[in-house]
């Protein structure tokens, strides 16, 4: 994946105008869907157990995020999860919060056991909850240097035998052989709330329309930090209020050429 | 309806700030608060059984959206609904997805048989399901022209018995007599998650003032239109995100002199 | 409390970034954790009984907020607010439509019987419906003057045992001993949904490094209230789209120094 396929994938997005089927937590369901409309993508969300398996089967993918877990919610997750992996969509997992309570700890772990899940997408510590690793994190996110983070991703990507995205100041993504390090992004991401939960869903886009699932994850966080990096150099000096919509404005105008020009993406 | 009566409505609305209960989806419920509030209006968001019959009783409009429906939720619309009904109050329906799963569809007309509905607001595809018709639609909007959005508002709003207002590129408001046209809007609109269910609500609105539901609705599909004009010239080409803030921005200031000079409707 | 003491108390809440648990309505979630990020504290949203009291536990405060609320979130509340009584956590509790329905005030006063409130925080009809008076309000605001919002706030602090802050034009807190008035804060702060839940979080974000309730809940007010000056000064005229947004830039600009040069507390 170097920046001219990245910048080809945005292009399929854009034309093909993806269903992202969301079930995810009710503080960033606004801001998830007006990224998804941003960049291209058609949102939708759904979470009655008596609809679930309806639409995630006509969806272009199915993002899962426990961000305000509860039991109803679980089981639609789980729900559309099943339909989806019986109609061949692909399923993005955001274990938002995991080792924050045992209740979410257990939950992301039972959506891992019961739906094959194509990416899953967390910060380090919240990957490491998931493979029941006492991984050492500072704070929530992924330390200093990629080194561990992608030993992480790695470990997470063999054990769980799917693609594994650890974002933090550096993004990492494995599938337990490939592995990438996306350097785009700007550290006032972390001053806005949701931004890594539409970042799922983001690669949730992506993986509609590119088959290898790294390489959707890979395509997702160039494009996305690659706009971040964008709105960031406009509004960021105004605060992180003006960022966010910033945001919004830079994931409906990033072009491949910013792409070419900015992306940052190496394999390890 | 002609733009001095809808700019004559709007201010009744801005001086009876009338309270507007929304039973909504969880995606556009702060939107939809925000733009009522810009409006003048005054928004109330309350789900609970114990609770909604009260308060749709002290309500001006209620409004009902399904955007993320649940069995809950459904028996709370109809408690809601049938509060409202009995004591007066105009209730706004949005079947947001209706034809996208069965569940949608079945609760759509489910809620058309409870409760005396006085404005059906959808777009092309959704009214069509609402009435159990394969009406020929391209994509989800109301196809190009609005001859055939016009039959099918006033199709429905015969086969109901109430006011259909179809919303696309034009918009259409019928009673099954009486049919309007509304040309106003901007098709950055389609770009923000949430803007026609705000509109729904700003039809509730204005049905809280305007004893004429078809007449409510006109003037509201005018002023939120003219408003997104105005938006639009100002902000379209910063992006979704900046459309967004300045559409609340214009909600809150629009004018009777604005619609005077920009309304575009007619009675066909 | 004075200027400097609340410069100090902010400057703490930067340093120590606390984890604010919410349990909130669906309107505000997204506002609410925003406005916490950029103040500078961590905000979390955890709702289900499974988890509540985990989170609860470790957080810096427990916020409290029955704007959209139904069985199964109040007894989430109970829980939490147990757990945090149990743990010295303090937890703020935001009455929201109490007197609107019948279900709202038993709720509300449910609340205070079961948990023990460090804060209770409300405008003044919602905080009279809690202590069982027929306050005569004006409105839904604080009426003219500061006087009889005074009364109620020692009144309601000497009936329930606990700090009381009564918000409207000015803002009153007590303890049933020491009142304070704040005079910070902007009229457009009535045109954004959201805004008091916010300061209901602000407040718990303060409670969580200041020990003194009554003097946490000034330094919130007068910090939000002199961010919300900052926030009109800048985008008042542009409308409440742009004010929303300022004001998230705020909080995370306001600095000791601003609030030394406008901060206008005095204890009465």
């Amino acid at each position: 994946m170097n920046n001219s396929s990245i910048a080809a994938a945005l292009e399929q997005v854009r034309q093909a105008k993806p269903l992202v089927h969301n079930i995810t937590n009710v503080v960033v369901t606004n801001f998830t869907a007006n990224g998804l409309l941003a960049l291209g993508a058609s949102p939708v969300m759904a979470y009655a157990e008596q609809e679930v398996a309806d639409m995630a089967r006509i969806a272009g993918a199915l993002v899962l995020n426990i961000g305000t877990l509860n039991e109803t919610e679980i089981r639609a997750m789980k729900l559309a999860g099943q339909s989806a992996n019986e109609h061949g969509v692909p399923v993005i997992f955001d274990p938002v919060g995991a080792g924050a309570t045992a209740y979410r700890t257990a939950t992301a772990r039972g959506i891992m056991n019961e739906v094959k899940v194509a990416v899953l997408r967390g910060n380090a510590a919240e990957v490491a909850q998931v493979i029941g690793q006492d991984w050492q994190i500072k704070g929530v996110d992924a330390g200093e240097g990629g080194g561990s983070a992608a030993d992480l991703a790695i470990a997470a990507a063999r054990q769980l035998g799917t693609v594994v995205a650890v974002t933090g100041k550096d993004d990492i993504v494995s599938d337990g052989k490939a592995t990438y390090v996306c350097r785009n992004g700007n550290a006032i991401l972390t001053r806005v709330t949701g931004t890594g939960c539409l970042l799922t869903s983001v690669i949730g886009a992506f993986a509609s329309v590119v088959n290898n699932p790294a390489e959707a994850a890979v395509a997702a966080l160039v494009t996305y930090g690659v706009a971040a990096e964008l709105a960031a150099a406009e509004a960021a000096a105004q605060g992180p209020g003006s960022f966010q919509i910033a945001l919004l404005n830079k994931l409906a105008q990033v072009s491949g050429a910013d792409i070419e020009k900015l992306g940052r993406v190496e394999r390890l």
